[in-house]
This record gives C-alpha cells, structure tokens and sequence, in this order.
C-alpha cells in the first residue's frame, strides 16, 4: 500500500515548516505521506525550530509507509543554492519544479496514492523560465494532452469552484463564457459525483455583476453568457442553478442548498471561504487522472523559518487526498 | 424630542411587514420612529397577518414619541392603487419617492432624528421616471448640492465601504481611480469619528485584482490607482494601508486589525459580509448632512406578504440611527 506524495514547494517559503509540524501531529488521523525535497534541509529546518523530527531518506517510495511512525521519509532531491528563509532563489527553481514532476510521475505510474502540494512562488519559477500561468496548469500538463483542470476550494462549510482563475479581474469578465462555466460545472459534477460521493451534487452559479444584473439593469453577461450555461448543465441532467446574486448567495442560510459554488472570479470564490475560515481551507484539482490536493495559503515570506506557520491547512489538505484516493480506489478511474 | 423617520419602501415588498414586527418589538431597546405610509395599508397587513399592532395616524411629527409606545405613528400618504405583494406598479411609484422626500425634509428642518429607509425597487421606479442611480444618490440628491455619499454596510464583525456600487462590473473597474478611492477614504475616515466615535480609524484598502496583483504579474490596477491612493491617504493622517489581497483580508484574523474595509466594487464589500451574517447588515450612508440607515436586504417580492420576512436587519438599523444620532447630537454637525 502507497502513501501520499507532497512536493517541496518554494523552499524560501514555510513549506518545510508546515510539512514538520504535520508529521509531528502524526498520531491525528493524519495518513502516511513522503516528500520529494531535500532531506538535510528539512533536517536543518526540525534542528532550528527545535522540533524532534528525524528525517530519513528512502530510496523507494513503497517504503515510506512503513516507516512513517518514526521518522518522516523524503525522497532526497539536493538544493542547488543554500535556502535563506523569506528570500526565493531563481537558481533553486528547477528542484521546486523537480519535485512536482517527480511526484506526479509516482502517482501516475502507482507509486503514489496522490499528491499534495506545498506552495509555490511563480514568480521566481517565471524568473527560471517556468512557462505555465500557475501550479495547477502545469500539473495538468504533467498529466497529458487535453486535460482541463478546475480548481475548487473546500472549506468546512462551503466548497467553491472559480471558472477563472489567476487572471486580472478586468480579463477574467472578457474570458468569460457560457462555454467555460458549462465545461467547468462537468467536470465538477462528475468530481463530486466519483470523489466527493455525492449523488446529485447541487451547483449554485453565481451571477458576475451586483445583484446579478438585477433584471438586466445592471449588466449583460448574468442573462447573456450565465443563464445559457445553467441551462445547459440543466439539459445535460445537472442540478445547476442560478444565475444567484453572487452577494447573498454564501449567506449560512444560501450555503446549505447547494454542494458547491461555481463562481465567475477567483476573490468571488476565496472571498467567501476565508471570510469563514483561513485555515483549514484545500485547494483540490478536478479533472486530473490523480489526485491533487494543496494548502489554500501561499509561501508566507513574510513568517517564513521563524516557526509561527500555521499547518491545519496542510493537515486538511492531506486528510480530503487520502479521503479522495480511498474512494477513487474502489471505484472506477 | 424627536423621533426616526422610516420611509415606506417598496409597497409590493416587506417593506410594511417588517415594519410592524419591529414595532411589536420596541420593548427590546429599539428608538422611538414614525413611518411616511398609508396608513391604511399598514393596518389592513397587521390584520391579515394577525398581528397586534394599532396603527396611528400623527399629522404633526413631535408627537409620534408620545404616541409610540402604544402604537405606530404613520405621517398618512395615501397610495394611488391597491398594493398586491410581490407585483409592484408603477402608479405607486410616486408614493414610494414622496415618502422618502418627506422623510429627508422632516429631518433637514429638525422633526426628525433621522432617516431610516426601506428597500426601494428601482426598476419600479425608472418606469415610473426616477432618473437617480440609486436609493443613497437620491438622498445625496435631495440633501443639496455636492454632495459625495458613501455607502457602508456594518455587520455585527465587519464594516465594508464599497467605492463603486450598483454598476456593472466590468463598468465598476474602468471607473476605479485613485481620486475615487481617496474620496471615498476621507469621507469614511471623518463619519468614522465623528459618528462612529473612533479617535483613529483604521481603513484597510483591498486590491482589485487576485492576491492584489501578486506583485504586479496578475493586473496592474492595485499598483498603480490604489497604492497611489492608500499613500494619500496616509498624507493626510489617515491610517490607511492596502492594497490588501482581497481573498485573505476578511478572514477571521486579519478583520480585527481595522475598523472599516474599503473595498473597490460592490460583490468585494458585500460577499464577506454577507457570509458572516445576511440578516443583521445596516447599510449606512456617509457623508450626509443627516442620519441615515436602512436594512441591507432587497423589497423580496418571493416572500412578500406571507408574513415570513425577517425583520433583524431594519432593527439593527433603527439601532444603529439611534446611536449616530445620538452621537451628532453632542457633537459637532
């Protein structure tokens, strides 16, 4: 039996920490894990923290469950440059890109049970040559020609899809349309359905603009581009709905009738969710041939190596994966 | 002693209903208040909803604190047509905009505390000629010339001051500036003291764009109109600081560290703090020379006259009045 695999992520961020103080919080229902990172500096990381983590290189990834109870296995991928907390370095760019690679390879060829991701920095990847509009992009090109991730965000009480992504807000509304939201409501009714095990999944969609349009007196695109999307999930036997106003529609009376959101914008989408919980939330990628879970919260420079990063949001991203991979495992792929 | 004035609002919406259950519960601390409606039509609702609440009609404002205790004081005005709940009609329309002129003309000339307003149904109105964008710019209208009113909504957690409102969003980032976002700043910074008794206002400014431009890769809007503006702000003794990444600053952490978010469109404002609470929101208007509150809900013509509405929002914001007002009195106007 695999475990799952997590990446390094940007090694200047609080990757390392986070990923320690989860092993330590081991004993928590917490499902056996290996890392693809540099296992003397993670040591280095346990050593000044002063946490008690003994790091041990495995060879095999087969191995790692075994010994997860006493020491957290790293599958040994050497820094070029030495890492300075809160200071990324373009030159260790190729290993934080290494270790995603290294980890969807294991997943797909079985080695691995799914992975989750640290955070990364695209900005000093972009600095490296890196070519992808973000981490979840590039892990769908890992995963072969022809795949459209959808990034949804599950937190304790909302589950929220944004149809676009890490875009300025201003071309996310011209990128817009109903043939986007359909392709994503698909994909995400058959996530929900396969992993979530959710028998009819309830989609709200949220409209784009205040009151969503407010009888077409406040913009087009919520009766122009939405509507028609609802509809045609709705043909497709979907239990979409809306276009809802998109301001009271996470209201805790709105939440609890609908599985998840479908929402126009990334902060329509991660507004609603952090407003209730900044912690806990998972970013989850639907659509890929594994599975893919990660941290909400980015690399933190700012408390990067000084032991103050908060790891629940990595402990819930490693419980959803292996909740996840469980039920893929005993359904169909 | 004068009492609030409460406009009548849409009359097909829950305008009435609310009405006369926040009456009902003037014993749990609420303000002394008259209503601008027919009378008629509020005791014919009270009746068919069997509600308990003895309908009087005032001709002279001064006397509906006396009166309140044992009935609602109603400043008669007929309406045109009978009023069917959920179908509005524009023959009414001239009712729904004269309540609210009186109201804002009794409180200029000091027979009034302030106002408290219902929700409107703009739709019904433009058909009927109103030519205003919106409830607040009608009473920013009415209240005399070169007037800028902002709107804030407060919840029970939160303030949130949008910059832009009832406008397309696509519109709402074409009109985002850096002379906008300082108006809007000075105007919420000076009502923040002056009503709100803060000695320092603390305004947290969102970005426009995800994680506000993620150092200028996602968007270039939050670095150049709202950076600008955060450090005019600042010039002049404001403590603003921003542009925040507008995912994160709602969460539960980072709303204590200010007193008011100003927010660049309206679903930024509005999402979080309608996630946190949907029925408490007061939605004031800064900037007046007057009080003035209303609930943060829309006419909700689905539910309307089935006696089902909830009136939360319009106490809080009887409440919330009375406190303004209260402060303007010993203040300076």
């Amino acid at each position: 039996v695999s475990a799952l695999v997590l990446t390094m992520g940007e090694p200047a961020g609080i990757g390392g920490e986070i990923t320690l103080k989860a092993w330590l919080r081991r004993g928590e229902q917490l499902p056996e894990f290996f890392v693809v990172d540099d296992a003397d500096r993670l040591q280095a990381i346990a050593d000044a923290l002063g946490m008690a983590v003994p790091v041990i290189r495995v060879t095999d990834p087969a191995l790692a469950g075994e010994v997860f109870s006493s020491a957290l296995p790293v599958l040994h991928q050497a820094m070029t440059r030495p890492v300075h907390p809160g200071a990324p370095d373009a030159a260790n760019a190729p290993g934080v890109i290494g270790s995603i690679e290294t980890a969807v390879s294991l997943t797909l060829s079985g080695h691995a049970r799914g992975v989750v991701t640290n955070p990364i920095h695209k900005k000093t990847l972009y600095a490296a040559g890196f070519r992808h509009p973000g981490h979840t992009e590039f892990l769908a090109h890992l995963a072969g020609d022809g795949i459209t991730p959808v990034m949804m965000l599950v937190g304790p009480e909302l589950r929220v899809i944004p149809v676009t992504v890490h875009v300025p807000l201003a071309d996310a509304i011209n990128a817009l349309s109903t043939y986007a939201i359909v392709r994503a409501g698909v994909i995400a009714d058959a996530a929900l359905r396969r992993d979530f095990g959710l028998a009819s999944p309830r989609l709200a969609v949220a409209g784009l603009n205040p009151h969503a349009g407010e009888e077409k007196t406040i913009g087009g695109e919520d009766g122009e581009l939405i509507a028609p999307a609802v509809a045609a999930l709705r043909d497709q036997g979907i239990d979409a709905f809306g276009p809802l106003s998109p301001d009271t529609m996470f209201s805790p009376r709105s939440r609890r009738l609908y599985d998840a959101a479908l929402c126009m914008y990334h902060d329509q989408a991660l507004i609603p969710l952090k407003t209730l919980d900044v912690d806990g939330g998972v970013n989850v990628t639907l659509g890929l041939p594994f599975v893919r879970t990660s941290p909400d919260h980015g690399t933190a420079f700012d408390i990067a190596g000084q032991g103050i990063a908060n790891e629940n949001s990595l402990i819930s991203a490693l419980r959803l994966a292996d909740a996840l991979a469980r039920r893929r495992a005993v359904g169909f792929t």
